[in-house]
């Protein structure tokens, strides 16, 4: 991508003779420009000879636009606390905001469409179900767009955001296995994701510290929904020499899971310890509330509009690729292995 | 608002010789549209004089363009569920979405400058904070909207949709009242709520046909979190006479006063009933599920976008207020009163 020659906010604003922040509200369309303004910023824009972000098939310029935020899935607490954070971020810095969600949206193929479309500037994909190569294609064409946990291993010059699946998994298994547990059931995400290989690995890693080899017969890969969850905790439960403790995908299926164990008679932490990930509202709904891996889900929002930001203003950016710090939330449903109580 | 003498789609798709579908796509900004197309269509609109609706001063056509969701919350089950749900829908009419979200938008004065944002024909404003004056004066510049689950009574000619608050709330109330309880206490939302005085009223009913007189002493209202929940069910549970069943405003309301009551102490259904309402994720994951009341999210969305492309289409539209049923969901948290058992 050209990286000089561009013409930017600021010399606008210098032309015009109008603030930095006018500028920006008028060239991304923010409902308090007057007409007036807007015109003074266009011809001060044409006279610089800067392209316009608006027409299609045009480069985008250093001159921002709205961004494109592609979210296929229901906007509950995981997904929706990350598109509200970006809401709030994008609008700080005047920048408007298309939505794509819901879960219709996942058969929708906007991806190559996407650098056309008038108005918009930049992406930010959320989990995206497209494939490591539509990633790639959509990232030739020059287009800025940052991925918010990517699903597959991202292509070194793509930009990603995600948690620290490994080290949080770690320090999870690290807890469990220091109150004793070795036999851990794993409720896993699908078997493809980075998360869950990601956190399989930091599982692995904690309990072979404690000089306990994997078992794949306590491991069980799956979709992350409350049913699924309690499923999967069924049959691990219902193995011969069951799990002392199960760590789920994410705090749904940790709560399909302590339903799972209630139906059994286990109580929680007594007889079993469970653990989810994420740390959404509803880990602390549960009775006992749920000890779980807290994800940095607003300012994974907060930091995808930085990076797209940066792209957008053509700056020059080293790590692409950046991992935020998840945290071990100790609540009540995790305890120590039966024997030792 | 003037319906005569407009260019519609049908008319520009016959001019230029395309599809409705594609006239609407390029009319829209889909992303699948090439500029040749585009461009056809442009030519096609000018030459039937049609206004173009992304001008900013001019007004919005029956040729649609995006649609503007203002919906200043986090975006957790309630509100996540409406917007995705929204979101899908406009994707089916081939219309963009502008979203507008998060705590930090409660403060941002958007409304006036919304006839003005270029390329938006009209909005969805999802509870909206803004007084009623400040909807009047946006109606009063015809820009079209549709207000979903309005907090104030919305004057005849804005359109409005919600849920049938009081009689989901009556539904609940009778519920209890054949269960034996007649001492109910009421974790009302904010007082000035539009939703509190509905579903109090539908409560005060379905008492009063049990032959009981509302009682003040057995109502809090505060703000329908899990923390107000809390601290409420505790403040009830706490009196000299403490009530045997509770109905909170929503299930988050209703997760605090389930914690409330395992704190003292009391078995839920056993020693105490607890309801919710809304029916979101978090109301079947408690120990025991939630009695609720469902609140139909996904068609409050889908009638939101209904209502408004009318409204776009210089339709006529004569039922402006919407009210979409409830439906009473009985699980384990509400039982037999105390006496009965």
């Amino acid at each position: 991508m050209a990286g000089k020659g561009r013409v930017t906010v600021r010399d606008i604003a210098a032309e015009a003779g109008l603030s930095i922040a006018t500028v920006s509200r008028a060239l991304n369309q923010h409902p308090n420009v007057t007409p007036k303004t807007r015109e003074l910023v266009e011809q001060a824009a044409e006279r610089l000879g800067a392209r316009d972000p608006r027409r299609p098939g045009s480069r985008r310029s250093s001159l921002g636009g709205a961004v494109f935020v592609r979210c296929p899935y229901v906007l509950t607490d995981y997904f929706g606390v990350i598109v509200s954070s970006i809401a709030e971020t994008l609008d700080r810095h005047d920048r408007r905001l298309v939505l794509n969600a819901g879960e219709a949206a996942q058969d929708a193929d906007v991806l190559p469409g996407l650098p056309d479309v008038a108005g918009v500037g930049g992406a930010i994909l959320i989990l995206p179900p497209e494939s490591g190569s539509e990633l790639v294609r959509l990232s030739a064409t020059g287009f800025p767009f940052v991925v918010v946990d990517p699903r597959t291993v991202l292509p070194r010059d793509i930009a990603g955001i995600s948690a620290a699946h490994a080290s949080g998994a770690r320090q999870l298994t690290a807890h469990l296995a220091k109150l004793g547990h070795t036999r851990v059931g794993v409720i896993g995400g699908p078997r493809e994701w980075l998360a869950s290989s990601a956190r399989m690995d930091g599982h692995t890693a904690a309990l072979a510290d404690a000089g306990v080899l994997p078992d794949a017969r306590l491991v069980r890969y799956m979709q992350p929904t409350v049913e699924h969850g309690y499923r999967a905790a069924g049959e691990l439960l219902d193995l011969p020499e069951r799990p002392t403790a199960l760590v789920a995908f994410n705090d749904k299926a940790a709560v399909g899971a302590l339903q799972a164990a209630t139906e059994r008679g286990l109580r929680v932490p007594d007889d079993l310890s469970i653990a989810g990930f994420d740390d959404i509202d509803l880990s602390r709904a549960t009775f006992p509330q749920l000890t779980t891996v807290r994800q940095p889900l607003q300012e994974m929002g907060r930091m995808a509009v930085s990076l797209l930001n940066r792209l957008l203003e053509q700056h020059e950016v080293e790590a692409l690729h950046v991992e935020l710090a998840t945290e071990l939330v100790v609540r009540g449903s995790t305890g120590p292995v039966p024997s030792r109580r």
